[in-house]
């Protein structure tokens, strides 16, 4: 069950970009697992990828390939990881590549594979040579829906975001497509997410806009505090609306892209959040007047992360003294819990070390009943403020989790 | 429920020790609820408090009684935690230490306040009044297993341990009890433990021991990662056996003494694991050839907070791709998973970064199919080990902690 009300827009084309999807049976019966999306020739590509020191057989492949070549079709599988799985899986994820490379009549490296799913199981190799060419087939402008719903794993809808900006009276497509509900936290988790736009720019400046933007985003959402080991982020540009290079995320046009660029990760990264494993709340945390960033992560962190404090989110429970507590323990050094103060929405309900005077318990109680609300904490040390997204730890998480592979 | 088969011990008296507990009513009606110990004239103390900044008011009144004079008595409620209380919270916990101090004709100093329940609610100070002169009337030092069931909040079982060893032909006895079941990770958490010796024993001397064997123990275990705001423990010694004074770890009787302690602090730091709120499982997690202790706690721990490996262990699932992709992100620098091996109980599941030849899922399977095991990784990078204990993530565990306030 997703938190708030999802809208599942339609996604117009982008100039240069096809895609498709193929019900390959790599692992689900009756469901389409197999995406091949096309990049016009002369687009450009970034792409941020998992810190998980596992790193899957496709993420090692995609950041090779993407460092070495023009990057022309992405090739996309759900239901395995191929990650953990040793020379196999990294032959399996080249192969793939090669195949997609020799139909396409273009070099190995200008194919970048992914994978999301089940950890330390080969790769259905049958299954993915026999759906290349039917992906092949049925390339289009039109088909994000389908390709958004072919990479969700346990997404209990398909993630899909679409802007329209004009640059210097230019239109400019910006398409968002995601997946992802568990293992998700900073760092990326069992999460891909792939967007595009026909905006002309620079390698360079489009990596340097990934990476900002992918920081505002990704990096500060959390379901489970668990991350992957096949996390993926594709930025891509195809240069075809009529407009002149951006080649600089200073200049004006490079702000107004990059504007755009992360407020499409945001909402996918929220959605994300919003599809949680077993969400029933949608919570903001902000953590204002804190040191640095470090610090103030640290805080929100350790209360997105608590489950105490998720499970009293589930019951609809402002259990504040969860909340101290998790402040409390978070490691912000120099921290005077005196000087802290802390909000649900707009009822201050802690200072000065206690409950907030005038606090009560059903005002609280008005806020934790919603499906959404915020949690902010005022840390009082400097002017530092971050915020990340969470939802709460319920019995459909454990449920999801303890059931996932059988 | 608790994993395992627990024992609870009849614990004989420690000379020097008379204890009582009555039903004062403060939260709970129909059980006891207030403790008192008497420990006689000349005994040392020694304690280890919770890291939280959000000290809780009896903490905060504890460690510097604890500091400033001999202890003689300690009072400790179940119920509510007194912390995130305020200045009442504060004049709540001196007032009972008076109260006590009166009775008892000694300074206010000699006594050590204790409260464990919900955080951020003003203490039931009639019903602590009314219950402090009963609790002298039954002090007695036959006591240990009601005053281990009054301390109780969401504890199953009362956990009590005793040894008795013999130092130089002397016979030395050591009991302790213990409460806690959520909210527990290192550096303590909604824990209150208590043990008693009659050993002969210098204050800091005895403080050393208290400090090592509490690193050893109840820094070494966890539930859900939360480190509460009241976590307390004491060592007590009444010099009552017949014994030169040891006046330092290092000498063989300092020794003898110290691995005791450690011995019964485990045990108890075990048991509140085997508690653990909707636990189903023991598992001991132990960390091999690390750099350094830092990095094997790490590594440690990022598994054992891990919902998605706990949730795997509430489902007797091997699924060891949870726990590479733990040990991926738990931050350790310079580690080459290629060199990282995993073993459940004695067999090995994972090697080379990819599982290991030979393993079949039918063995993992008959390993998680215990209530109790062991998960084994040899990081090879040096020489460091560490162990620690937790156990998994259920329903019952997300019911009780849902449900626990109302």
């Amino acid at each position: 069950m997703a938190v708030g009300d999802i809208k599942t827009p339609h996604l117009p084309p982008v100039s240069g970009i096809r895609l498709s999807s193929v019900d390959a049976g790599i692992r689900y019966a009756g469901r389409e697992d197999l995406v091949l999306i096309e990049l016009s020739e002369g687009s450009s590509v970034a792409g941020c990828f998992t810190r998980n020191l596992y790193k899957a057989a496709p993420v090692i492949v995609s950041q090779k390939h993407l460092a070495s070549a023009h990057t022309r079709y992405l090739l996309i599988n759900s239901g395995n990881a191929n990650a953990c799985t040793g020379l196999q899986g990294m032959d399996d994820a080249y192969n793939s590549c090669k195949q997609v490379a020799e139909l396409a009549n273009v070099p190995i490296e200008s194919v970048l594979p992914f994978s999301t799913g089940v950890i330390g199981m080969p790769m259905n190799m049958n299954a993915v040579e026999k759906g290349v060419p039917r992906a092949f087939e049925n390339l289009s402008e039109e088909n994000w829906e389908s390709v958004a719903k072919a990479i969700m794993t346990t997404d209990t809808f398909a993630k899909m975001v679409t802007r329209e900006i004009e640059i210097d009276g230019v239109k400019v497509r910006i398409n968002g497509i995601a997946k992802g509900a568990g293992m998700i936290r900073p760092d990326m988790a069992t999460m891909l997410a792939y967007v595009f736009t026909d905006a002309y720019v620079q390698k360079e400046t489009l990596q340097n806009i990934c990476s900002l933007a992918t920081d505002k985003s990704f990096n500060r959402v959390t379901v489970d505090g668990d991350t992957s080991t096949n996390d993926s982020i594709i930025l891509a540009a195809t240069g075809k609306a009529e407009m002149p290079l951006i080649d600089s995320v200073e200049s004006s046009q490079g702000q107004l892209l990059a504007k755009s660029v992360i407020d499409v990760f945001k909402e996918l990264a929220q959605l994300l959040v919003r599809d949680g494993e077993g969400a029933t709340k949608f919570v903001t945390i902000v953590v204002d007047n804190g040191a640095d960033t470090d610090d103030c992560l640290k805080v929100a962190y350790s209360i997105a992360h608590s489950p105490l404090v998720k499970t009293a989110m589930f019951a609809s429970d402002p259990n504040w003294g969860r909340l101290v507590a998790a402040i409390g323990r978070s490691g912000v050094e120099q921290l005077d819990v005196s000087n802290v103060r802390v909000w649900l929405d707009d009822l201050l309900i802690v200072e000065d070390a206690g409950v907030a005077s005038g606090y009560r318990e059903e005002l609280g109680q008005q806020v934790f009943d919603q499906a959404e609300f915020t949690i902010r904490i005022d840390l009082g040390m400097g002017n530092c403020s971050e915020t990340i997204w969470t939802c709460d730890l319920s019995h459909e998480y454990v449920s999801i989790n303890a059931d996932y592979r059988s």
